[in-house]
């Protein structure tokens, strides 16, 4: 369909090249540079007028530089008459700034939505959002995709026996019951908490541990302090083996030196945010979501439901 | 006025200090720093409810960075109960992007508009303006200053004999003609034409510098090219000698060299744009618009015009 188009930024070249590969047409051109003092150049160097113009961006680090990057893009696709504008962020950059958890502090995982449709979004995509809540700070459409099918895949095949599925903390444990379901596995959250202020946490393992091989699962890694502190607690607690596993390895600041010393055997991520060349070692191990995000686009510009994209 | 707040973020905390100690009041208290993920994190760390709330930030390079910092600056201010949310940008970035030069362009200067309004601002003060057509992208109230009297102030007091004010290109002149009243001189324009595609630019000089002391004057110097080619063209066509001056130094890229390397005897610049250590060299003369803005800040606030804040 030549009105179908589909265009990448700065973020997330290689999986944008995948998924026009897997769609079957070519990548839309465009050139995303900067001016001397720094300021974002776009050019879009093909006619997309009513076109249907999917982009693709993650606003992962530099986080303004790739919101920014987006922003501009939409508007000038506005300004070129595109037919609809569909911004595709297979990771949402500010997700956990979503509630006010101190006073006068922002919500700028609200602000972001609100920036994305001012700029001229009139759809989003969106891959397992640290808060599902977050689809309700958009007024425009938004397709929730889940990344944590693929990831259980990924173990299903490896053909593990005796497995737990770990949350690492409380807020995880509905997507570890997910996981664990389509693993037929129990599962078990590590229960952290502070007896007093100022004394170290006690790490509490519930659920049966001992002689399995456990799989933490989290949707965001990040500087890898509460997971590779996990992996270690479990092995101490008796676990076989531990394999841990995100859907965003955000892996900022110490993370990957955490997890090299740390007791993971392997980390399994996706590759929503594009692992740098310094951050491909053989402990991470990187799934693609070229083919889950491809079909949505199909589907989506074939105005199907996304829904069932796992049943 | 306990309800006159003051904020500074990142980008020009001198100018922000200079500002309060003017109107005689204390920094608002908030911190601005980074996740470990790069993401912005802004603590506001006193009430401000039902305050009227003024936040200093130029979007000078980093402009991405400095943008979404006042848009989340804004967007808690907003959820703290401001009364109101000035917003003081002292040089408004993306203000070269102000019009579709081509086919499929943004337009990123009512972009930002449109930002900054979304967060909630519901006031900007600006000053000296790329082109002030940008005023006309804001539906909310616009303050915009003007620093060239600043600037001619200095070459007033300097008594300089024989003066011509020089528009380094036609889109200035309207500029040089003001300064130029100021100092009771007249004026000159560089006037550059290609005759022939991939031909060198012929530097012509429409008025008369033979033996005169020559004030190059622009808005904005980035990567100084225009600016010190000239000098240089003013100096071999018989100036006695040339002084150039901007308000916005931006100074990007190749700049410094070319201005070290210059017939320019000196370049004079104001602080809307905080000059790195490595920019303050002797042949570059910084003067401060803190009292320009602190008397608008003063004046907003007190629902006096600021139009006359120069006559
Ligand atoms: N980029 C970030 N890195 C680390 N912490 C963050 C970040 N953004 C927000 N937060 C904090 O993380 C907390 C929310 O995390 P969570 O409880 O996992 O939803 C809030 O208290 C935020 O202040
Ligand atoms: N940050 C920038 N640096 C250099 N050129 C720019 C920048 N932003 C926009 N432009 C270009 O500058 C031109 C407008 O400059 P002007 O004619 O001086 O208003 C447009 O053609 C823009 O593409």
């Amino acid at each position: 369909d030549p009105n179908l188009k589909v265009f990448t930024l700065g973020s997330n070249k290689a999986l944008a090249q995948e998924i026009v590969d897997h769609i079957g047409i070519e990548m839309g051109k465009c050139s995303v540079s900067r001016f001397s003092d720094g300021e974002v150049q776009i050019n879009i160097e093909e006619s997309i007028r009513g076109c249907d113009v999917y982009v693709i961006q993650s606003t992962s680090a530099p986080v303004n530089e790739h919101l920014m990057e987006v922003l501009i893009m939409v508007d000038a696709l506005k300004r070129a008459s595109a037919k609809t504008i569909n911004v595709v962020m297979p990771y949402y950059g500010y997700a956990r700034q979503d509630r006010k958890a101190r006073a006068r502090e922002p919500i700028t995982s609200k602000l972001v939505a609100n920036l994305l449709e001012t700029a001229g979004a009139t759809r989003v995509i969106l891959l397992d959002l640290h808060a599902p809540q977050i689809q309700g700070f958009f007024d425009i459409q938004v397709d929730h995709l889940q990344g944590v099918p693929i990831l259980t895949e990924y173990f299903k095949q490896k053909n593990l026996e005796d497995i737990v599925v770990v949350s690492p903390d409380h807020g995880g444990v509905t997507r570890a019951r997910k996981m664990a379901d389509r693993l037929k596995a129990p599962i078990a959250i590590i229960d952290k908490r502070r007896p007093r202020p100022n004394v170290a946490e006690i790490m509490n393992i519930v659920g049966n541990i001992e002689g399995k091989t456990a799989i933490l699962i989290d949707d965001i890694i990040d500087t890898a302090g509460t997971i590779t502190l996990a992996a270690n607690a479990l092995v101490e607690h008796g676990a076989k083996e531990v394999y841990a596993c995100c859907t965003h390895p955000v892996l900022s600041g110490p993370a990957m030196e955490r997890i090299m010393n740390s007791k993971i055997k392997e980390l399994v991520v996706t590759n929503t945010i594009a692992l740098p060349e310094e951050k491909k070692i053989p402990k991470i191990r990187e799934l693609s979501v070229a083919p889950l995000i491809s079909e949505a686009i199909i589907r989506v510009h074939e105005e199907q439901s996304v829904s069932t994209l796992f049943d």
